[in-house]
């Protein structure tokens, strides 16, 4: 019998490899949206596809099987919440899932949504949905595929599947269930807002704000509140992200509209919050779960958190506002702190899910949540999509997209296979108000730092409180021990009234 | 027994799947290079170590050796020149070179260089060559290792076994011979030169230069030649160099000095030449030897020839310094076509090997040759290179370094280990001399071609002659086919006194 602890290293050694070998692919999908050349496309799809196929056979080795099957009943495995069994079981977890997948299915969605994302890309800048229609087909499909191999429960939906990948533990039937609590809450509040006498002038926005100012402000923000440039970079994609590579290296993307001032910036708070709790996840543990993030919903918590309960504060602005008003001086010399804040918090029906306000964002996504189920069933075909899409954007938003790029094909993720992943964001919203407001008790004072420019003491506790722990605790227990409760709509539906009624007066 | 043709197409799969894997290696390097923040240095070795591993596992596989055992004999390997019996010929060659460096050493060697070019950076920015000593000391010591397991013939040295890597066949010796003809050629021109009483004024190339201009300019002088930008991309290093990824996607670096104009027009010139070279390389055959440069002298010979024998050229100039002078106009407006002609054709003795003019470049060469030779052999010891270095430098150049910066630290190359890389430079040079030759007596009047902005039939003759066999032809016999003659210096040291001679009245 070999001793569990050599057992356990050579499963630490062959999942880091792994781990190592994807964060390689992570550099050649970023240099995909970053820099690559046009017609390098076809090249770096054979490229990705071999690094995804050989990750996906070094992760799926019988050989971790049988290190699993050895070290399940050993005293590595007994002590909850304690390294080794935090990694066995979440090495476990992901094991026995990407064992379900055949490896040509692996390497097939690799190939076709590399070749999709360019395919979306260009349909997006035409607004020719039938050019991008046959790959949302075979997209489709593939996931469909996908998750008849990966199973999900007697009374459960093929969804399910693939939204575990996102959050594990999550069934469609319960985040069905939870955001139609949160719809009955958030509707009469956009009634009320909507009926509001005051309004903010949002063209103040929409003025003459020139992009390198915009990088530059973006930039200092970011490095402001704690992402380290040291360890990380932030360059411009036409659909933003963060890619955190490995140790050091993390890669933030915004994008730019010299007529639009919130799009770059708070999409830069927002990936920066991203990259901090990429930064933050500890370095002498990567490529193991206890370096990995917990969940897509914790993920995007921590760039929710920062953009919107930070980055729309007043008191942020009362940091920020006057050198803002110096580097803009043309747009914004005349306009005060409060109007500007007003303005950043506009709530108002609009069509680009990047691009909404708070209230009315999660809206967005139980559009897109319930288009995903159904194209997943089979209810809806690819080819109907864009019908089905405006059907519903009318009904839910009392507007009609004009074109598909700001209707169905506004966003990357199903041209990357991404399905399930939407919900995601606004559990995310859920997440972080409910941390927040645990931050808010723990530290005291966050306004007047704020206001001071001092961010550090939030960062720390979002560190010490999350961060650090990689996927020691499951999203819904780190939920329970950071905050004492379990995940609840009301932090999130409490914020959104304390702080919107007041500035729309209703 | 299975069919010849079932075999050979499972060695060229196994072999296009192993420089797949290499390609993903290219684009790491290459963002380490441009983009990569600098905590990344770390990580990114553990990712190029792991890929550079696996891909020499793939490529050493015994699997290839037993295919190539079976097909030596076949009629696939019996028709000198064919597509079958060319790939069998070169990837025998690669890998039996291959299968004598031991794994460990491979990965160790990736790992080593890929630090120590990272403290290479840090040390050339100081000049501190002590911080950059024991890592040369590392290197040196793993090339011994690998000079010792490839091997060389009893009246060779260990540098054979690292020179035949980059320019197959070479020997160190008929290299030596070859370089002291051609020292004894130059070195009277030189002194000609020297005594001339007419001399260029080549303060006119250190007024102010701004960047901004020079990187348009640079583009658009590579698009005018024919570097293909749907196909790749021009960025920033401190060193630069020209990485093909494949099929579609070549980049190029260069870099801007905005108080000389020379360094980064000539260097993306000469990446230029190297890029066109691997754009011409026939996608179809990506990752076998047909689709992969013969060596790499001719591929300098590209660089080279662009940068030189057209870049410097009068009729070049014809056509782009009216341009030139009106994107600078503060520069140039009083400068005359022949001063400026001059000026980019002025001989001197000067530090820097990348920015050295066409006469003394080759005895940068030869001093490099010669010390790493010594290296090699054990007769000069890596802390001992500062010194001899200068002593050398002196003697050849009558100047001696300031600093390291601009003496032993100012080349990449050995913190990558690359020794025996240098010799192929003046390689490149004699190739190109004698290829010119050829494509001037075969294209007619290039130089009214130049003048009009005419560079496609140039283009299109190379990629016809060289480009388009891969390593069809070894590079002697590819020049004795291009130009019926085998290589010889009378070309070079042909042009090189047409053409300064009467520049320089003498």
């Amino acid at each position: 019998m070999t001793d569990p602890q050599t057992l356990y290293q050579e499963l630490i050694a062959r999942v880091s490899k792994a781990t190592l070998l994807q964060s390689c692919g992570s550099v050649l999908s970023w240099d995909r949206e970053t820099y690559m050349p046009v017609d390098g496309n076809d090249h770096r799809a054979n490229q990705l596809s071999l690094l995804a196929g050989v990750a996906h056979q070094w992760a799926t080795d019988s050989r971790i099987g049988e290190l699993l099957d050895q070290l399940i009943d050993s005293e590595l495995a007994d002590a909850p919440d304690s390294d080794s069994t935090v990694n066995i079981r979440e090495i476990g977890r992901t094991y026995r899932r990407a064992r379900k997948l055949p490896q040509r299915l692996v390497e097939e969605l690799f190939r076709v949504t590399a070749l999709a994302q360019h395919h979306w890309a260009e349909a997006r800048k035409t607004g020719d949905f039938n050019g991008f229609a046959p790959w949302l087909s075979q997209i489709i499909s593939l996931k469909q595929e996908e998750a008849a191999a990966i199973g999900f429960s007697d009374d459960g939906e093929p969804y399910d599947a693939l939204l575990d990948e996102y959050e594990p533990g999550a069934s469609s039937a319960d985040v069905a269930e939870v955001f139609d609590a949160l719809r009955n809450q958030l509707v009469p509040l956009l009634d009320a807002i909507h009926g509001a006498e005051r309004q903010p002038d949002t063209s103040l926005l929409s003025r003459h704000y020139p992009v390198a100012e915009q990088a530059e402000l973006g930039r200092r923000a970011a490095e402001t509140i704690g992402f380290d440039f040291r360890r990380g970079r932030l360059d411009v994609t036409t659909h933003p992200f963060c890619s955190g590579f490995g140790p050091g290296d993390c890669r933030l993307t915004t994008r730019y509209d010299e007529s639009f001032f919130s799009s770059a910036f708070f999409g830069t708070l927002h990936e920066s919050g991203h990259g901090m709790y990429e930064q933050g996840l500890p370095d002498e543990v990567f490529g193991t779960p206890l370096g990995s993030s917990v969940s897509l919903g914790i993920h995007e918590s921590q760039a929710r958190l920062w953009e919107n309960l930070v980055g729309r504060s007043r008191s942020f602005w009362e940091h920020f506002f006057p050198s803002v008003q110096k580097i803009f001086s043309q747009a914004l010399s005349e306009t005060s702190l409060d109007d500007f804040h007003f303005a950043i918090n506009a709530v108002n029906p609009s069509f680009i899910r990047v691009e909404a306000d708070e209230v009315t964002y999660n809206l967005h996504i139980m559009l897109r949540f319930d288009l995903e189920r159904e194209l997943m069933s089979g209810a809806l075909k690819p080819f109907d999509l864009p019908e089905a899409w405006n059907t519903r954007f009318t009904s839910d938003f009392g507007i009609t997209p004009a074109n598909h790029s700001e209707g169905c094909l506004q966003d990357v993720h199903w041209s990357a296979g991404l399905l399930g992943y939407f919900p995601t964001y606004t559990l995310g919203n859920m997440y972080a108000a409910q941390f927040f407001d645990s931050a808010a008790e723990q530290i005291g004072d966050l306004p007047s730092l704020f206001a001071s420019g001092d961010f550090a003491p939030l960062l720390a506790w979002l560190r010490q409180n999350i961060h650090q722990h990689g996927q020691r605790f499951s999203a819904g227990r780190l939920v329970e021990v950071v905050t004492g409760n379990p995940l609840s709509t009301q932090p999130l539906i409490d914020q959104l009234n304390t702080r919107f009624r007041p500035l729309y007066g209703v």
